[in-house]
């Protein structure tokens, strides 16, 4: 699995390639790769190595050996769903097939895999030209993080629906925010945009609320790393700064996800695990150290939104409008 | 005039000695002093120096000298009201003397800046009583940016009011927002915090929000760089965000300024100019370049939060609830 490894942008664009589950795991946890569907699919294929590679002399062998594997990616960040959720879909088509040869359940992994990545950009594109519908001509658009192609199989969440909506002429300008502590904002966000000439401006994620003031944001569209069935969004620390924000300039508020990006076993946002992660991603930058010696941290990665801050929440199934209301109704709709 | 260079802490504690007008204008203008107060303090020293080194022949020369080095150093920084207070001030003290001659109007100026400082530090001190009564024993408190000793003549304006309280007990913890771009939370009043062994916690900006929904902050308090008679706030960009954030928890906003900081030539916060900074200051991180190179960015150093947003202003003269309702009486009553 080569993946482009994104504590090196925008510096550097660097590949990595991975050849074991191990490597997919480590690439994870130090997030070479991150995103909530881009982790899915990486996880996908860490299950893929693992049965390319095996030695097991029966399915049920392999079945085992994989379930090992699943668990030791999946011990690498707790927030987004995305990972368990693709981890169990592949776990299932293994689990299926446990009494069938190793060589045909290791083929079965593999095209789930890579159905796995062929879904998610194809949930990408559909949910982009879903969300650029929201969009009016002349729209300045804020994001937060990066929803991109780099945090998904491709094309992007968020960063998709701006994709679409700037390619229908609709876009005047993306406000980035840096995205403190690790900067997905400042260095992969508007990596991104300028790749493809869409006009973007850099920002702190503490000037958003100035620029609301100012009239000057026409919406709000983040990504998201796991939605409550009642429509509660976890997603990078500052969204829900940010969605109280826009509610209070009347600036509408979008979240942009896959379905895959549903947990219907979490009732509400306060089942979700929030990552908390190291205190130096904070006190250090580029190695330097920015803060005095001693000072305590406190560092969770994720904020969880409550439903009713969200607009919309876009999936390539369509526009869900006010998701505290009608979420649950659409997800049985639309989810197996 | 000697000063800490603000831009090196907290790595290093360096004294800069300025000896001339344009090296104190250097020294606003690079932030190696920053904070409203204390650049009001340095302002009036810039023109001690100026004094004390002029050859002018007669009082009216010296008093021409002063207004061409109150000019330079005026040009420096647009928002904190106090730089300009503070050149007025001592600026009247000459101009009433300068039918005198030089060396009594450089005598009376030199005790002039002296005379500010030492009014600053007590009027710190004074506000810090009062606003520590606002705070029940037990208080986590949050701030933004830097209003502690480092911006003022000494002990602080916000981290006075918590000095105060921390004396007496009242203080469990301090969330401290690094405060992007220049992290003066993180770099100064963390640096503040950890020498006086009050308990600080670290946070990026965009973290505010969470650790209010999750009930951990009993009272937000900031300082100010200019406040309109209508009681509208200039302070650190970021400052807006985080009181409509305090609103929405009903979380009180505390402002902490001595009068000096009150502009009663500005109607409102409309009025009061908002300094644009260069974008490498968002681009770079200790020299390192973080965001790719052709960027564009907005980089306002400054935010006006309305009235209605801030519970209380607390002064040197006391506390003024509700400033949206009773600034204008409490300032013709307390303020020449």
């Amino acid at each position: 699995m080569r993946l482009i490894d994104q504590t090196r942008l925008p510096a550097e664009l660097v590949y990595v390639d991975c050849r074991t589950p191990e490597e997919v795991a480590h690439a994870i946890r130090t997030m070479q790769i991150r995103g909530a569907p881009a982790i899915g699919c990486a996880a996908a294929f860490g299950l893929a190595l693992c049965a390319r590679r095996s030695n097991a002399p029966t399915g049920e062998a392999l079945v085992r050996e994989l379930a090992g594997c699943a668990d030791v990616i999946a011990a690498t960040r707790p927030t987004a769903v995305n990972l368990f959720w693709a981890l169990e879909r592949v776990m299932a088509v293994a689990r299926r097939m446990q009494s069938e040869k190793p060589c045909a359940i290791a083929d079965a992994v593999i095209e789930e895999a890579q159905r796995i990545l062929r879904e998610d950009i194809d949930a990408n594109r559909r949910l982009g030209e879903y969300g650029a519908e929201l969009l009016e001509r002349g729209s300045c658009v804020l994001t937060h993080c990066n929803a991109g192609a780099l945090a998904t199989g491709g094309y992007g969440t968020a960063l998709g629906v701006i994709r679409s909506a700037h390619a229908q002429g609709k876009i005047v300008r993306v406000y980035v925010d840096e995205t403190r502590p690790l900067l997905q904002g400042a260095r992969l966000t508007a990596w991104e945009l300028l790749q493809e000439d869409i006009p973007a401006v850099l920002i702190t994620d503490s000037m958003a609320g100035f620029l609301m003031q100012q009239g000057k944001v026409n919406a709000a569209i983040v990504g998201a790393d796991r939605i409550a069935r009642n429509g509660d969004v976890a997603n990078k620390i500052g969204t829900y700064s940010l969605a109280v924000i826009a509610r209070e300039h009347n600036v509408p508020f979008y979240v942009a996800a896959p379905l895959s990006t549903v947990d219907s076993s979490c009732e509400t946002g306060a089942a979700i695990p929030i990552e908390q992660r190291s205190s130096d991603e904070v006190t250090e930058f580029a190695g330097k150290r920015i803060a005095p010696m001693g000072i305590e941290v406190c560092n969770p990665a994720f904020d969880v939104t409550p439903a009713h801050l969200v607009t919309a929440i876009v999936t390539e199934a369509g526009v869900i409008h006010k998701p505290a209301d009608n979420l649950a109704d659409f997800i049985s709709q639309h989810k197996s």
